[in-house]
């Protein structure tokens, strides 16, 4: 990894902590951010976020632009989703997270949201890398569908080497031969890049096995090896989802998970 | 592939052909599109036209934008290379084809070269493809490193339900676990996107294997199985390329290629 | 799996329980299967086995017949690390294990220990696969290095329905691009065929990471997940193994680990 | 390669060319080797023969021994379809190879068969390697379905360093994400098998692809990239076929595959 300068500087230099005011990511915390797949409606999100709080998390993602296999799937409400993440953050004090897609929408994604997004699909969507590496708002950069561990870390420095320091891995499946999960989910990686770099890094099992009875736990796993986090599908109704019903949990699951998270804190020393 | 109109019609429609006035591809003919991975001067570029036409071909290749997987490799001459690949278009009467990754480029690219191509890294760029697919400029679509087919085909749906159909899909190895070869082209995602749809379709050797020396072997396979052309990279000195140099062949090893093609076209009823 | 009666059978059947005596695997307790990749020496054995027990295991492993992919490394012992093995269960009291390579051996090797296994180079092997389920001795049965999960389901039954239950599954890492591990991991597998069927399912870090500094992390995210045991490579000095010492863990890491293992008992409610 | 000292040899060594008398494999000459994927009846394998002879081709395949996924699948006549190829063999003066699936059977097969095949997923069965490497019978080796070519080689090396140099290897598709076809035919491999060694090569489109209509085309690139021939599923009526027959040609269209491969030698210098 010589040829990365800023993942290695890591090797000698403090982990790297993304603090929100109402949340840190990095310090030694677990993070779980929870919402729906895509943002549907002001009632949707607004549902979410207060059953988030009373949970105890202050984490939200809500996807406005879809990124979709087949172009009449449903694409995401667009800025009107961007709108209503930005409303949900303000009324219930959730620091919110929502994939950017294109160049051009960087700055306004960056005004209404708290951590940018970028999926899987566009990890070596250079341009859009380095658009986001010139914010200062932090970055979830989700491993590709078939990524190795060097180009994940090379496409961080990418953001990096442009100024913006505030990078959160994300470990959201690889795509391999088994269909039965929609994808591998790489738990090795999590212990990899954390072993190379002093990024945060979280787990996405919802993306990563893309089956709803599996998320809880992984989220256990993530917890065992020692992951920042876990960002998850929650929906109020998943049968009703606009996308990634199948992945998704309810309310009483998330309750579940959350509770199962608090117990596991102290078993695995987050603070 | 019911979700797919657009490639659906085609079950009854005749196969895409596109002509460039000075050359055709899909119209039953083998297009072989050649030059240096990256354009690095004028000079470079007009020797290899000269080349390139003395040998009978048309169709020309040169990347002047990057994707590189580490930030501080060579990202290419950008806008300056625009510039060159259009001169030597107007010098040298042939058809030009350079890679775009952003939106913001399209319309500038599209003013200088003949064909936009999208990179594997970028098939499902979907804001990307939108965009060239609102241009009248025919596109080579190069398949995902771990794309499916569906999802190759699909990606093409995305431009060409925006209006634009001349779509050239382009196979170029996909990534597995073997790594005697850069990727593993797979011929048989040839046949089977001729089956579904009535694009046409090129094979690239030089990204498929990563191996000069696999280059005209792979050619002559990509005509025995009826693929519309081929996309080679070919440099004057290769093992001076700024990028690449490894599966890029000198003008004497491009010479034999295009004799060895030349002696195909019939044996494989190429017009 | 409707073509799969006996793991059909397990649908409504009490979980598949296998009992040593000196210890069971898949009755809710958490099974560390411990020693070394090949059995070198006696003492090495002893030395292992004391280590095992003193740390509140019963469960030992060490290969004999070793399945390796150049003919001139070395092969194992042979029938006289058979000897060793025996010799070992007898003075310490442990259940081992070692795998069966040719049907030619499986009786003898059935005389010598507890438990028989195939590697996933022999997960298809079909006549093996019948051979041991003519005995009556239990068999762990890795998942091949490219095996989905049917196809693994659909080995163990090759196995049953030749009259031989006892089957442990054994999840060790199947291989996709990545090369940073040996293998890729697939704990989503342990989930997948626990829901399918009630066999005991164990987890190999060891191969499957091929990392010393990942076992410990995945011996967690094991048991956070419900696996039944791991099988671990444990050996005195692994700087001078004769096979994959560097995915052994010496005795100190051993103890940590055991140690580690005990503490997470109660959390994750084994017995 | 260094590890693999028969197949070093080879770089200096004449190219390995196994005269069965009645035809070559390995001299420069394009073998076809077909037959059923499974020997049925008398009636069957004397039909086939027929048309084989009467296209001018000396070389039959037939399963006896089939390693099927599902136990319950049909496994093949087992040694009575070892009498019908050595009866068909003799009636029809073909040279006939079977798949070998133990060790067990190693010298009962060779008595009726004129080439011992190990299949994909006993490639690294070693014992059944170093058992066919003590006959002097030829012996196809097919690529594993996730193995290297790395592997591929060093599992020949097996066989040769047994003292059975005659060792005819074959690329049979490699498991990848791709789930249109059956496996990915990696046609690379038998360029890259060719560089390193000098044993024979041959393609199997009909298990490489998965698809009767992909069998054709590709037997057409395994002549344009040098491999020493083919083996195809040729079946009187594959719609009938006990076992792949969805992969299996039938008279009509081995026929026309005989003219094109006729066709085709002069165009790529075969004898």
């Amino acid at each position: 990894m010589n040829a990365l300068p800023e993942i290695k500087k890591m090797e000698t230099a403090h982990k790297t902590t993304i603090d929100f005011g109402r949340g840190t990511i990095g310090d030694g915390s677990f993070a779980v951010i929870a919402g729906p797949c895509a943002v549907e409606s002001r009632e949707q999100m607004f549902m979410t976020a207060k059953v988030v709080r009373d949970l105890g998390s202050v984490f939200m993602r809500g996807g406005t632009f879809k990124p979709r296999t087949m172009p009449y799937s449903f694409q995401g409400l667009g800025v009107d989703g961007l709108y209503i993440l930005d409303e949900t953050r303000k009324q219930y004090d959730v620091v919110v997270t929502t994939e950017v897609m294109s160049t051009e929408m960087v700055e306004v994604v960056a005004k209404h949201v708290d951590i940018l997004q970028i999926g899987s699909r566009n990890m070596q969507n250079f341009d859009l890398l380095k658009k986001v590496g010139r914010t200062s708002t932090p970055v979830i950069l989700k491993r590709g569908l078939s990524s190795t561990i060097e180009e994940w870390l090379a496409a961080a420095e990418y953001i990096m080497c442009e100024g913006n320091k505030k990078v959160i891995l994300c470990e959201r499946g690889i795509r391999t031969f088994e269909k039965y999960t929609r994808n591998t989910l790489d738990l090795s990686a999590v212990l990899a890049v954390k072993q190379i770099s002093h990024l945060p890094v979280i787990v996405d099992p919802s993306h990563g096995t893309g089956r709803k009875d599996m998320i809880l736990p992984m989220a256990r796993a993530a917890m065992a090896i020692g992951a920042d986090g876990i960002m998850i599908e929650v929906h109020p109704r998943p049968e009703e989802a606009l996308s990634d019903g199948e992945q998704s949990i309810n309310f009483d699951h998330f309750t579940q998970l959350m509770q199962e998270v608090e117990r596991l804190k102290k078993v695995f020393h987050y603070c």
